[in-house]
């Protein structure tokens, strides 16, 4: 369709320009500042995500906007995203060094992506990193000599096999692993070495541009006093540490990691056999169906073996991946008996079960379909 | 963590605060002039979603924010979140009514979320609209009798049904469904009313603030002459319309819609089942296990009979349901089995048929995962 136009309205438009070129000269500036700060910060090793200086600026803004007769909400979202910019452009001043005293740092697997991530984080904080990767193991023994802290970041299912091999490491050595399960490489870890040990899972890949609001799960090992600094260093960069147990992380794992992994292979697999035409499913897609195509395609984009060693790994994910068969053998009953009644019936079982969840889940997926949609064009 | 401070990093704070601050006052000279733009486009009919002028102007400030040293995919970030306000704020105003003439509209069924919310933007646009619900039909004869158009929006086990169920019609009235199934009800239109006929089916929720880039499926009927102003109408609303043989259209939502949500269902079914501690599952949740969880449990917010409708209604639902339980069979095999090589012989299969959209699928996922990052506080 022709897009008419009309002398009022280009004249409009060419002052609703001149507001956004306005607009992005203040971020010009904005970010300059925040350069600054993240100079100071650096300087002063001050965490670069600071939640309650966030929170409060953020209220005061909604306040002011409220008086003003700007939704809330918008610049609330505006600011949110200009910090995202700004939590990346920290980092690249480089972040404080914790321990001024650490040996050097080897990560093993530090060529591999999450590895290097690591190895990128502690370089920029000023430690001497060492990689040790698979072809390096003949000259272990000199890599490790004086190493501070040996970090662990293998194929899951290589782990343990690797923590074995490990030479006896100096006793004050620092040994940590960053696999996405934690009960076993931490077993192993204590097996293998009488000194601290600590397990870490960092919960998000290794493409985030910024540590800022992620999260690392924390499972004590051994030695808390002698990786004291460590977590310091983390929160730095600005993630945020969840302590827990190695086996309650495990069984999270299980049903928020493994299930959901398998069970998006198995959509991806069903979409292939049934000759779905993709190009078309995307004509026809709501935002949510859109989304929900493209967390079952994303999976697709990455590396086989890594989400093998993920699914095959679980402990239990054999055993959970059959009940999920019997819940699904349940409902397809329903629907073949045509039991609408008795599908209803479930539903509401689940949802009272969710309970506040399920609402809180729905507004806070609108916010995200909201924000798909922003993005579509043409 | 206490967050330390310091005079320098709070003058620079003051400062950031006083650039946010100017970006509010923006802000609100922006919504006020593209108020206007709404009046203008109110009067002339123009569609409130402009994607020429959208496009023009996002290139042009990404152009300049790259020669400023300004990410430019933030400012583009930002002005489409502004454009959402906008949209909003475009609505209030009305919209220009295509057709002078049309007689009054009847929405059967326009008590309900849908219904309603087509009832408010035709009232918008300046048209008379009546609505047909449950208890009125012995007064049907009356409503039905001058109409210009009746638009069926009810159940979708109940819109055949209720299409059966209409006295006879004024020859020249237009009559229109909004089902999300299409095949069936058009059929029933064609053969309960010889004047012109129009399969709809609008492709979001009845929450949505604006119809601004959203879409709407056509699939045409009969009289295509005489619908055609509607066809305007629902585009200067702000939606894009995408036309469709109705088969292609219920295939494509047997993929996408159906069997989403029934193994959504399945999901949630299986997560109490295991009597998953959702709590405790979203402090382990990276941005993207959280989204999951809250794709899954937001079906639990809404009607149980709304989706047992959606899932029981599509005809070959239950053929593909079944077809999904023998690939999750095979699947489960290999897991069974600990045949990881098998796993990755065939995901690199579904690899292969998602080919380009893979990685389309994984940059898009991405982008918005960092959306969800940025909305975590404290």
């Amino acid at each position: 369709m022709a897009e008419p136009s009309s002398a009022a309205l280009d004249a409009l438009r060419a002052q609703i320009d001149e507001v956004d070129q306005e607009m992005l000269a203040l971020l010009q500036r904005r970010l300059k500042l925040v350069g600054e700060v993240g100079t100071i910060k650096h300087r002063e090793g001050v965490p670069i995500y600071a939640p309650k200086r966030e929170a409060s600026m953020l209220a005061k803004r909604r306040a002011e906007a409220e008086a003003m007769g700007v939704p809330p909400q918008l610049i609330e979202d505006l600011l949110r995203r200009i910090m995202r910019e700004s939590y990346v452009s920290e980092k690249d001043v480089g972040f404080k060094r914790v321990h001024d005293t650490l040996g050097p740092i080897v990560i093993v697997g530090g060529g591999g992506k999450l590895g290097g991530l690591f190895a990128q984080l502690f370089t920029l904080s000023g430690y001497e990193v060492r990689v040790l990767e698979q072809n390096d193991w003949d000259r272990a023994d000199a890599l490790l000599a004086d190493a501070g802290m040996v970090v662990i970041s293998v194929p899951i299912d290589k782990t343990c096999e690797v923590i074995e091999r490990l030479p006896p490491l100096p006793e004050e050595c620092l040994l940590v692993d960053l696999t996405s399960i934690k009960q076993a490489p931490l077993a192993a870890m204590l097996k293998a070495h009488p000194g601290p040990v600590l397990g870490l899972h960092p919960m998000f890949g290794p493409d985030v541009s910024s540590l800022a609001k992620q999260v690392v799960v924390v499972c004590h090992g051994r030695g808390e006093e002698h990786y004291q600094w460590l977590l310091k260093q983390i929160a730095i960069w600005g993630a945020r540490l969840h302590e827990a147990p190695a086996s309650e992380h495990d069984q999270a794992m299980q049903l928020v990691q493994a299930m959901r992994h398998f069970t998006a292979f198995v959509y991806g697999l069903h979409l292939k056999r049934e000759h779905a035409d993709i190009e078309q499913l995307l004509q026809f897609s709501s935002p949510i169906y859109r989304l929900e195509l493209a967390m079952v395609g994303r999976l697709f984009a990455q590396s086989p073996s890594l989400y093998a060693d993920i699914i095959f790994a679980q402990p239990d994910a054999l055993a959970r991946a059959r009940h999920y068969l019997d819940r699904y053998q349940e409902a397809l009953a329903l629907l073949e008996a045509g039991d609408k009644v008795g599908f209803e019936a479930l539903f509401d079982d689940v949802a009272q079960w969710f309970g506040d969840f399920a609402q809180q889940f729905r507004v806070e997926s609108a916010n995200m379909l909201m924000a798909a949609n922003d993005s579509r064009s043409g």
